[in-house]
């Protein structure tokens, strides 16, 4: 074990895939998800039914993106917002491989990479999988009310994304690499407003950047792109505060999932992204290809999850929240598959 | 990796801790349990925040038996049946440990040991935790109805066992050796009757015996104890059908955490107990000291998990499960701290 949490990897990325709902098909970066759909249904008769059927169809795209079969697939790390993590356990149901359920709230793509990323450096498997989803329609009416109730939204409020991500984990080199990872203490400031969850996400966020700064002793101008998924407008913004505190300054390379998927003046997403599914399509549609061409050389993902339950909302606690991190690098390791 | 997910480990349980309601302490193994309360309450206002309550004291007595530091804790593994797994999120916020969220239902504690066990064996964590809990209260009221309702049970229905346990994992040798594990696939065979849990979960843990016997070589018959948890007492005699149908028969070394917690005819519990507090509870208070003291010298533990959601099941889906596999042996390692 290395100093502070630290924990070198040695895997790659193989290739991953994207799927993505109707409102985030029509933002900056929609062109690059690999699917959609104008429903946000995905020929299912209720959106969690829908959020399931988001998961498998994102896995099984990464897999026949990676030149594998199915077969081939040793474990699958993953997880969701919905109660009981459901869209999960029945979207992966096709899939005949050993099931880590995982709950992290909007960090649980990063904690999927990062057991992925020690089994396959161990080569516990050598080829496994991390899948993670979220969809407004389900989420909505689970933390909130249902949309067609049509309740006003507070300017900090973010907005679920409907979208999935899979991310298939090999050992060893390749174009994208898992060089380490840094897990999250939960951390819980007082924050108690549901409406605000990157100012209850920020500080997660900072206990895990500083722990990896000083672990490391990197510099963060040595990255091309530190992004965090999914802080939102609201929550970067004290993040950046933090940092800044603390004495880093990150500048222009400091982003946020929940920023990039919107257009903020265009679509009404107010303080921007969140949910399991933001992180998870962003990293994959936006970030990797970049990883892969060698545009961006060096980057951080820091997933951050607000795991508190309208129930503990309820029963007057705070808002606990982990932020997960994993250090990616462009590999010049041999190319698979299709991409 | 090896064959069917048979994962080979070399790591040990350094100590453990249980920690249950007033039911749990009136059962058969009640004098087992390190700590109860009458009340179920734990000093709490509410059944939820007295679950967190069991994880932290689980946890806390866990690490004073180890004789180690809790700032030497490098990682917690822990879940629970709560939505969005509050009762670890909250539960645990007092340890300052990177911390991965698990969901896998009844199964997480299981899940929990068998992340632990592979981190441990490489090394990526020197002293890690498993936690995980339930609480019949709180439990009631979020899958079926508030107690107080007073709702008749039918037969096949299984009690939320009102629990907790922790468990510490070091790599190497020990006294209670983690010799190895078999992650369970997601299983689903059409059963939609939540007030028959064991049946749905009985073709998961067939699944994984199966293959673990048939990876392995193993007969079954050199194991002191194969305890699923939590089967109660319909789904175990399904596995034993099941499992003699394959040409497996486990004879009376077949039991079940949810059938050894609660008297069968005075305490009135129907098919046997149930939830993640259930295995994590029994297997610290009434299996682990039988393999430190080597009356049992060879021990397989398959935690089960229902992983529905009452959204799901209204919803008109099966209850998918997973069962996860550890393979537990009496050591003669070194002794740490108390016991």
């Amino acid at each position: 074990m290395s100093k502070n949490g630290w924990i070198p990897l040695h895997a790659h990325i193989v290739s991953s895939a994207s799927v993505v709902g109707k409102r985030e098909r029509g933002g900056p970066i929609g062109h690059l998800f690999d699917m959609s759909d104008e429903s946000d249904k995905f020929g299912q008769k209720t959106w969690e039914r829908a959020e399931s059927e988001m998961q498998r169809r994102a896995l099984n795209l990464a897999i026949k993106k990676s030149g594998r079969a199915e077969g081939e697939l040793e474990a699958i790390f993953a997880g969701d917002l919905l109660n009981q993590c459901v869209g999960a356990a029945y979207g992966l149901l096709d899939f005949p491989a050993p099931y880590f359920g995982l709950y992290g709230a909007c960090s649980t793509v990063a904690e999927g990479l990062i057991l992925s990323g020690i089994c396959a450096t161990y080569r516990v498997f050598d080829f496994c999988a991390a899948v993670a989803s979220s969809h407004y329609c389900a989420a909505e009416r689970q933390y909130r009310t249902p949309v067609e109730y049509g309740g006003q939204r507070t300017p900090t409020a973010q907005w679920t994304v409907t979208g999935a991500g899979a991310y298939l984990v090999a050992p060893g080199a390749g174009e994208v690499e898992l060089v380490a990872a840094m897990p999250g203490v939960v951390v819980e400031k007082g924050i108690t407003d549901t409406s605000n969850m990157g100012a209850a996400m920020a500080p997660a966020a900072l206990d895990t950047l500083v722990r990896f700064f000083r672990a490391t002793n990197r510099d963060p101008q040595s990255f091309d792109l530190i992004a965090t998924g999914d802080l939102g407008y609201e929550g970067i913004s004290i993040l950046d505060s933090l940092l800044r505190a603390e004495g880093f300054d990150l500048g222009e390379r400091l982003n946020d999932c929940g920023m990039m998927i919107y257009n903020r003046t265009m679509q009404d997403t107010h303080a921007g992204g969140s949910g399991c599914g933001c992180s998870a399509s962003v990293v994959s549609a936006y970030l990797l290809p970049k990883l892969r061409s060698g545009e961006v050389r060096e980057a951080l993902v820091i997933g951050t999850g607000a795991m508190m339950s309208p129930d503990s909302i309820k029963q007057g606690q705070a808002i606990p929240a982990v932020a997960h991190l994993v250090h990616l690098r462009h590999g010049e390791g041999q190319r698979g598959g299709e991409r």
